[in-house]
């Protein structure tokens, strides 16, 4: 059999490790030239198959791809597109199909979250119904941590780190002023649906009453009541209220605070979510001083500070997804597993995409306290793991990052047909 | 004469910073002990003096004092508190000179912006009106860098390192993704009267298109049309949008956009301001997908991210004023002179505080370009050396920055009467 060709694309949400994944599959592929031919990447994901714009990764030196792996956001860009089934739009399978046989594509690595998982899946299956050859491996991403079977998704470790630095640093700010200003602080992190992003603000609390004092869970309804109870005693015993919000928090018929009640003059709903709900709830019933953060992408992008552990992991996932397509697997997904020593350790082992395409992981109630709104012990202790070590990014002259400049040499077309995206 | 003991306080907004100014203080207190007794610093600024709160910083390890270099926030409590003229509250003097008096201090250092200059030259006189011997040193303090006199101000450097570096990641960030997802980006910063901060935002742009693509000032006019127009011709051109807004953006009258039109259902002020606004905007005139963020007081405690050259002169200009303080000088400080080579270089010089107190130094029109959408060249020229360089903290077992703990032991009171602050 002729030596195939590699397709690798982004999906979803970017991280600030989502590149250091694409840095292992592509460095794995350049060391497996025996079995890989060239690996091609989509220009801003599947729609680059789609339409076939395919970005020459081999036209790169080893330099720049070495420098993805410090490099945050899509590099060859994403995009937010889920294919149907293939009952509902043929078409699009049949020009896949026909893009990875004009460019004798054999290998689909598909590098993003829980739907994308899913595209993974059906694409491993054009294989068998559309009769060609294809393996479809999935390269786990996604901050949200929500996907089943590996014990943490790259991207989220740095997201964590971020958060957890941010709330100490902030804390200490608000703890230094509370005497003559302001009085609570809100930072509202991402996660519509699992609040792990929120849980790892409560890592800054490195003891008994350090900050944050409060964690709202989408997991944990919202009690107004008991959250200003709470927000009043914690001002009265620390002089100051730190309060990290899950944009999905939400009351107990599954309303989200940020949609709840407040628009404006011209009946727009009140943009910025959690936060500034939760602050002006503190203004009319307790009047303290306030002030509120909304990271929002700062937050996924902040390659500054990501965590080296989440940098290893994410490059090992690339690394190891390359490898099983080699073994000939198909409609696998590299995953992390935690060792069961008391010292954090991981390795990596293979799951099957139809376990993990469309499956939610949400975060064990165990995880957060029994007041619901902190972090357990049992939280803390999978959470603290997975922001160890610090993989700072070059700086230049100009005293900033130095991120992967690509030349992104696009692969000449071989199909005249152009396909339009819906 | 006796050897006299030192006051220090930290007053106003907090910084990446502040505490690598008090380091310099207390280690050049230390250095000179045969001219300087005990160092005492006021908790929560100058509030502690009025209420003989002292600190005895004496207590605190070499180890700790060396560890307030990398942590933000004000270690000992900062306040806002501008104290009023001498005919205004004669109370409040006659207390400062009680407590000073009583503890034997005869050398006061006041970490701070243009307002807690003014308190320091204020507190400078106090020798001669009320007849007791006292040395007031400032010691340069603000994000905002609006101090006259000084190059630049310690805490604003580590602030435009932190915006310039989240621009820049989250600018990737959009751009990976806006084929498909958010086409506009809004990054609210902070600087009510003075766009220094909004302005080092544009040093994420390393060449021609770069983002961000739209910086407001409050030193321009907001003018809704050209800049929606320039949004669209951005998002034509570029595919995307990355904006940074000064909170204090305002239009030609002056009335700042945080502050127009938006309340809510309830008749509040919509919350948030700048940031919100213009996302308002874009939706409505142009339909962009968009996001915002509002880095509120990550930015000023980003500790993470500080800039070495601001760490740096933090530290030197806290190690100055008690030097000058021992060459006898009296309503001064230390101010950061750009030398006139090409390469960047600094020294210390001696500013007379009554050329400080109360003066904002406003952004040259010279530093914004001419469309005044951007920074000029020259702008550049005078921002980038303040970033340069970075000064990360020592991270612990927990993936967390460690940050002084220091024990606060009080100085015992020798004043009966307590003092109430109105």
């Amino acid at each position: 059999m002729a030596k195939k060709n590699a397709f690798y694309a982004q999906s979803g949400g970017v991280t600030a490790v989502i590149n250091a994944s694409a840095c292992g599959v592509i460095e794995a592929a350049r060391q497996n030239k025996k079995h890989i031919g060239k690996l091609y990447a989509g220009r801003n994901g599947i729609i680059g198959a789609l339409r076939e714009e395919l970005i020459d990764t081999s036209k790169e030196t080893p330099k720049t791809i070495a420098a993805l792996r410090h490099t945050p956001s899509g590099a060859f860009g994403s995009c937010r597109y889920k294919l149907k089934s293939l009952e509902d739009n043929k078409a699009e399978y049949e020009r896949l199909i026909e893009v990875f046989k004009a460019h004798n594509i054999g290998y689909f690595f598909y590098n993003g979250g829980g739907d994308s998982a899913d595209t993974c899946l059906k694409i491993s299956q054009l294989s068998e119904t559309m009769g060609y050859p294809l393996q479809a491996i999935h390269v786990p991403k996604t901050v949200d941590n929500d996907l089943p079977f590996t014990d943490n998704s790259p991207g989220f470790g740095s997201v964590a780190k971020y958060v957890a630095v941010s709330t100490k640093e902030a804390a200490l700010d608000v703890e230094s002023m509370c005497e003559t200003s302001t009085k609570v602080f809100i930072l509202e992190v991402m996660g519509r649906h699992a609040g792990w992003i929120a849980a790892a603000g409560g890592l800054a609390a490195e003891k008994e009453g350090d900050a944050p004092h409060i964690i709202l869970f989408p997991e944990v309804a919202f009690n107004k009541d008991k959250f200003l109870k709470r927000v009043k005693s914690t001002v009265k015993k620390h002089g100051f209220c730190v309060i990290v919000a899950s944009e999905g928090a939400q009351y107990k018929d599954g309303r989200f605070l940020a949609d709840a009640g407040n628009t404006d003059a011209f009946g727009h709903k009140q943009l910025g979510g959690v936060a500034p709900t939760l602050a002006n709830m503190i203004k009319d019933e307790l009047g303290y001083k306030y002030h509120w953060a909304l990271a929002d992408y700062l937050q996924r992008a902040a390659r500054h500070i990501a965590s080296a552990t989440d940098v290893e992991q994410a490059y090992a996932v690339g690394k190891a997804a390359v490898e099983m397509a080699i073994e000939g697997k198909n409609a696998v997904m590299p995953a992390i597993i935690r060792g069961k020593g008391k010292k954090y350790s991981w390795s990596i082992k293979e799951a099957p995409l139809d376990q993990i395409a469309n499956v939610e992981k949400m975060m064990p109630r165990d995880y957060i306290s029994k007041d619901g709104f902190g972090i357990s012990e049992k939280g803390r202790a999978y959470l603290e793991p997975l922001i160890q070590g610090e993989d700072y990014p070059p700086y230049g002259k100009s005293g900033l990052p130095q991120f992967a400049q690509l030349k992104k040499v696009m692969v000449e077309k071989k199909i005249k047909k152009s396909f339009v995206i819906k």
